[in-house]
């Protein structure tokens, strides 16, 4: 399993993915599951992965192939002119690797299952958020439902849920997305330590504001401290239920 | 899908079910799914079904013809000494049901998914809490986890996990777990009101504090607007995060 994250706010996006994978309990590692792709001045993609690891690396090795390429047909994720574009390439590579893997992989009983959030902003449109499906088809984040959760999301949905708001600060987002990891990773082993976040401030075309949160983090220890401690607060505040 | 909660506190059990079942999601209708056995001065014994719910009520009606019929060979809820007998009951019953219907079931590619949270006091021992599987055998909630969720567990397990204290009073207990609820009603529509509850003080062997929480409930609509907001409060306090 995974938790991924995707945001659109006014003021931009924000990304976050867990980077443990699993065959098995025992069987245990770390492999980076936010990828990004950026044309300094002119377009920042980023894209979250969920599922078959062996799927989700080759459907980013063929995206990262397609730029260098001479023979690619249609466009890639530096020549598609919007985000609608680029989310049709990331599908096509899904497909790409399905008709390749797919027959092989359900001879063996294991499904084609993976799940993308792609988001960023090309030149000439506001930012925007998709997720993508194992069919390669996708879907948009829209105002109602400005966030993506891809993986094990449903531990982490309510906070995101009650409190998420389109006028956020990103670093204040940010931390309402730790937030939900947080209540993710206690409950489930699939999902580890580190985090990766990545936070895009809209018209700036540049993917600087990236970090690793590790396992001893002192910020995430005091979010996660804090956080208890005010649920704890704000339960004993409300007025106890009667019969 | 069902959600149902029992909690292990130092004062006594609190349980809390909804009543949705459905067949597809054009097929929805109210179904009680906490059962209250009570010897009152002796014994109280409550019995929260997810599942089948064929099977659910077989298991309920075999457990309460027991109680009248002469032929019922090992102990019933009323002449179980302990709770742990109590529970093994419950899983006799669980089983003869599987033994009746299980064939046909599996026949129709339908799987025999029931689960059973049951809590009670019998005179002589302190309150006991147990989770029964489809196959008949037993948990017990002991201090290092003082709850048991039965159906669409995830999205209500944080805040279970980070607020419950076994010291907790009854009513606040309630709360918290109304709040568990509050967050799976609006992320799964197979979870619906109204919400059945019943709160246990130790040793009063008397199921008096029930309470039936309907859609218009004002406590309840207090209580989801005021954590909402106290969220959004308590977010906002934690200082942001910076890259």
């Amino acid at each position: 399993m995974t938790y991924c994250v995707g945001l659109k706010l006014d003021r931009g996006l924000v990304f976050a993915a867990d980077t443990r994978t699993n065959a098995g309990l025992d069987n245990v590692a770390t492999f980076k599951k936010l990828h990004v792709w950026e044309k300094r001045g002119e377009r920042v993609l980023v894209l979250l992965s969920a599922g078959n690891l062996a799927v989700t690396q080759a459907v980013v090795s063929l995206l990262s192939e397609q730029l260098t390429s001479e023979t690619t047909p249609g466009p890639t994720l530096f020549s598609a002119e919007t985000m609608f574009q680029a989310a049709r390439v990331v599908g096509s590579a899904v497909r790409s690797v399905k008709a390749i893997d797919g027959e092989a992989l359900a001879t063996s009983a294991e499904n084609f299952m993976v799940s993308f959030i792609l988001g960023g902003q090309i030149k000439g449109e506001a930012p925007r958020l998709f997720q993508v499906y194992a069919a390669g088809n996708f879907i948009e984040a829209t105002a109602d439902t400005p966030y993506m959760q891809i993986g094990e999301h449903k531990y982490g949905k309510p906070i995101l849920d009650r409190v998420t708001q389109h006028d956020m600060r990103l670093g204040q987002a940010a931390k309402l997305v730790l937030l939900s990891f947080d209540s993710t990773l206690r409950s489930n082993l699939s999902v580890g330590m580190p985090i990766d976040l990545l936070l895009y401030n809209t018209d700036t075309f540049a993917a600087d504001r990236q970090k690793r949160i590790e396992r001893d983090d002192p910020y995430f220890s005091m979010l996660s401290e804090e956080w208890s401690e005010r649920l704890r607060i704000a339960v004993s505040e409300i007025p106890d239920f009667e019969i």
